[in-house]
């Protein structure tokens, strides 16, 4: 979960203005970018974020390995992938992670008799899986799917089972889609967690197995790494809490009322969007 | 709000097993009594609490005041004192106090536009309020009103107005009705509360203004009077909390494995019901 109030590990801390640092691209060898937010933007709508391709295009000319990390729950990695192909993103496959395939390995490990909670166009991603009688219940992007009725069916269950435990898709409060602000699952987590009096278990942003795991993949080291995101909590915090270093985008769901300064996370660096954080970069490079 | 893990002045920390001790009739004069859960379980049908008719006929002969708080938002004192009344209770007209009153008050007195989560059967009660471009929540027993949409219709709306506000009538996180247990309101405060960033405030129990109200109606001071409840949160350490003192029953929602011993609140008194309750302070007076 994440943790309110934590300390950072960032080097910012005392300069209220990180805006044109470039502290932050000391040492960095690789970048794991957020997608909704930084990429484009989602919805009934989608509308690519200025610049984004551009930026990627740019690590992929320099040779800098990067990898898209959502904690998207309506999507598998490879819907993702064929998304940002057709926006124009330089990518391939393998350089895509969100927490679908990581929750069903965690769920095949432990044996766990899934109640699920996604939004419906991933249901098929969990048929493997015994949902009768269910042990533990798995939040996401379920939208109008946390209704009162499924709410209660999850608390009743997590009470009556001793070992049931709350497995969700990430810790965030909102997102932003093209119509507007929408409640996260992680406030559903937050609501069931208080309800029963048990922590949940979260894979994905801002685990630090998620990231850990990204990162791993690009064979870098905490330190050599960025995450670029709009999410001051679970992408900024998160990765710094991780060991990584974290760049807040001005795109996406980002406010600027909320968000700078933030009254307890301290970002590496703020960005107009992905595109300057990737110049200020390359800029370092030459 | 309920402060977990916040200090009980009650004298029985250091006992265990209180459930036989007779400390807490010492100097009480008059009884907050609960109604769901110790005068009688509610849902679909209603059974009576063994034993709860004839507690409140021996209070009533023996001249002791009481007073039934109960935080449901389904009913107003009028239709809580009706079902009394067809239970058999010797209970009169301003003997009962729940929090749509005391809402109705609080939303005149700031003047605010609320959007309003209760039971459908009491919307007439709040006729009177302008509900248009609201800049406050009313979270009351909502239950299917609970839906995604109305609490993102919430959050927004208390994104988007600086001065709004979270108003609970109540803080439970669940509640027993014959079917089961249910989701409560608390449940849903929390969410908006880690949503937003803002602190609720709650009319009714366990805010210390509700309980001292019901006191005061009967011209006690908080060392002369006890409450009786299934809730150990919401009712004990409520009550505790407002100087009065507290009384856990073992009917309603009281589950031994979570109650008792609780993990950090300790109740004056566990009794089997509330004619035990009363037939102990009682047999203290002769």
């Amino acid at each position: 979960m994440t943790s309110r109030g934590g300390s950072c590990n960032d080097g910012a801390s005392s300069n209220s203005n990180v805006s044109n640092s470039t502290n932050w691209t000391k040492g960095v060898k690789g970048f794991l970018l957020d997608v909704y937010g930084v990429a484009y933007n989602c919805g009934q709508t989608f509308s690519l974020i200025d610049g984004s391709v551009e930026a990627v295009s740019k690590l992929r000319k320099a040779g800098i390995p990067f990898r898209f990390c959502s904690n998207t729950s309506t999507k598998t990695p490879e819907k993702v992938l064929e998304r940002l192909l057709e926006f124009g993103f330089d990518v391939k496959p393998g350089e895509i992670f969100t927490p679908i395939p990581v929750v069903k390995n965690y769920l095949r490990k432990h044996g766990y008799r899934p109640f699920i909670l996604v939004d419906p166009c991933v249901d098929q991603e969990f048929a493997e899986f015994d949902q009768s009688d269910p042990n533990c219940v798995v939040l996401g992007d379920a939208k109008h799917r946390f209704s009162y009725e499924n709410l209660n069916k999850a608390f009743q269950m997590l009470t009556d089972k001793k070992d049931s435990a709350i497995i969700t898709l990430g810790t965030g409060k909102y997102y932003k889609e093209t119509e507007g602000m929408f409640l996260d699952c992680g406030v559903f987590a937050k609501a069931l967690e208080f309800a029963t009096d048990k922590q949940s278990v979260c894979i994905g942003k801002p685990s630090k197995e998620f990231f850990t795991a990204a990162m791993n993949s690009m064979g870098l080291k905490p330190e050599e790494t960025v995450m670029v995101g709009d999410d001051i909590i679970g992408d900024v915090q998160g990765a710094q809490q991780a060991g990584l270093k974290g760049v807040q985008v001005r795109t996406g769901k980002y406010r600027q009322l909320v968000d700078e300064p933030h009254s307890y996370v301290r970002p590496d660096a703020y960005v107009d969007n992905l595109l300057q954080a990737i110049e200020i970069y390359l800029a370092g490079k030459i």
